[in-house]
């Protein structure tokens, strides 16, 4: 995997070319109470509503579309805490490419039922205790298959890259972009996308503020390590950047802010009650730090990624109550 | 209003050039799930992301364009089980003309909360033991204002028939298309587009069972008056269509069917569950029927109305306990 070049924004283009016809062009919303609050202009890229509810679908497919015929015959290893998982399952499916993924026994029933519903084999194992990324090395190697990382992958990378190049595609030029940040699969690609599209867009990683190992990397130049982090943002419960998201985000990233996990679920709200739509926690990261500094984004034309929308609806239910 | 002659699409298309750039142009989802349930191919219009959440938007804006100076400085009068309310108070505020709403007392909270918010003066009424018609027309008298009736105007009925304009324009010919009914404003002007647009497509309004008053109508002949139906579709509690409305459904729509509060909320819960987006019980009328006809749709590209999403989050989360 490390012998694969950096990507640039000419692999997003071209991930976005095997992509047509196979992933959703999410649509672009707006809010007039949003805009109004704000005083600025606000343009939501929708990737809850992308194919298995998130962006993930765009870099497993471009992965997968990638494998050579032995690749595919043997067949994709994925570890995730969820959304890679169903993502990495529906592409393969849509392939024909078997899967194995391995999930953490705590990640929200639905995505593990949708996972095995795409066909994808689950092997579960305790995210507190046992380190996925050893324990799905020796899986694929035993099984001979492929694995393809949540996020640390150049065509993991441009594959996300295509969702901020729909955005500026339809949206014309932002000013400002807020993207949620887990391992930087979805702001390494977005970064690709905005400076060749937007070179003069601010792009901000925004990450749970329990798990901030992004900002801490960010400020000190080097990846920072820590503990899987408790916050309601599931997707975003990694302890590191990847080398090759790290190596983007670090020269093309503005700032990494952070979000609490109650503004994470004001911001779920505001999306169900005003925008009709469900977001996952994750998927409220950008969004939540974009409220919080809309003083200083009055007059501007702001870009917000909604990165997925796979809640439970009791888990939903819960969070809103 | 009498005088004012029966809506054409002529007048769907005049209404569309008034609502560019007022009205949203809401996006068409697609869902891979439903597509491989049914072997059909779906369409889903979404109102539910339409201004003020749903499809009323489109008929209040259009009819207040057209008022003269003596109508928009006197102001405008309507009643509404909710959606029409907000709807008049926002493309009220917009245009800067006065509103008074009348509404029944138990409306969503949400819907009367959101009409204050548009500016609206809110006047309540049990909507079991007094006639809201007689009620409006009352008060507009006394006070001078036009009211603007939820359904039954050739104004509202050419600004609903927008909404399936742009999604026979954006998804191309449709063999059925699936379209809640309540008054039948909606159904009567998307009846005028997909004549104009999809000539072979079979149209179809969708009811709840307990106030199945248009089906009843539409095979009787004449319109047919029922008691205010006990039912979870809040928006298509009307007790009679009206006499424009009725005149182009019995003309242009194929049949009416029903669907029940249970198939209502499984319906719900799909689209929360599956397309990550909050629909109102009478926003899952169209989709609740197509669902129980599926087996007739195989083959076919099917288009389904979602016309709302204005349901109270608390509301929403027991309907689907």
């Amino acid at each position: 995997m490390r012998t694969l070049a950096s990507p640039t924004f000419a692999d997003v283009q071209a991930a976005a070319v095997r992509l047509e016809g196979h992933a959703h062009r999410t649509p672009v919303l707006r809010s007039r109470t949003v805009d109004a609050a704000t005083g600025a202009q606000f343009f939501f890229k929708c990737e809850n509503f992308q194919r298995m509810g998130a962006f993930k679908f765009r870099g497993a497919f471009n992965a997968l579309s990638c494998f050579d015929a032995a690749q595919r015959q043997a067949g994709v290893m994925a570890f995730s805490s969820g959304n890679h998982a169903q993502a990495i399952a529906l592409a393969a499916q849509m392939l024909g490419i078997p899967a194995t993924i391995l999930m953490p026994s705590d990640a929200p029933a639905m995505k593990v039922a949708a996972t095995r519903g795409y066909g994808g084999e689950v092997v579960l194992y305790d995210r507190y205790t046992e380190d996925r990324e050893v324990l799905s090395q020796k899986l694929a190697q035993a099984r001979g298959l492929t694995l393809i990382p949540p996020y640390d992958h150049p065509h993991v990378i441009a594959g996300q890259g295509t969702a901020v190049k729909e955005l500026l595609e339809e949206a014309g030029p932002l000013d400002a972009l807020f993207v949620c940040l887990g391992g930087g699969g979805l702001l390494s690609g977005s970064a690709l996308s905005a400076r060749a599209l937007a070179p003069g867009c601010k792009l901000y990683g925004v990450e749970p503020e329990a798990g901030n190992d992004g900002q801490q990397s960010f400020r000190a130049g080097r990846i920072v390590h820590i503990e899987t982090p408790r916050t309601i943002a599931d997707g975003a419960q990694t302890q590191h950047l990847g080398e090759h998201t790290f190596a983007i985000i670090r020269r093309e990233v503005d700032d990494i802010h952070t979000a609490s996990d109650a503004e994470l679920v004001e911001a779920m709200r505001f999306f169900a009650e005003r925008m009709k739509m469900l977001v996952e926690p994750t998927g409220c990261l950008g969004f939540a730090a974009a409220r919080r500094l809309a003083p200083q984004l009055a007059g501007q034309r702001v870009g917000v990624v909604v990165s997925g929308g796979n809640v439970d609806l009791q888990r939903f239910a819960q969070l809103l109550a």
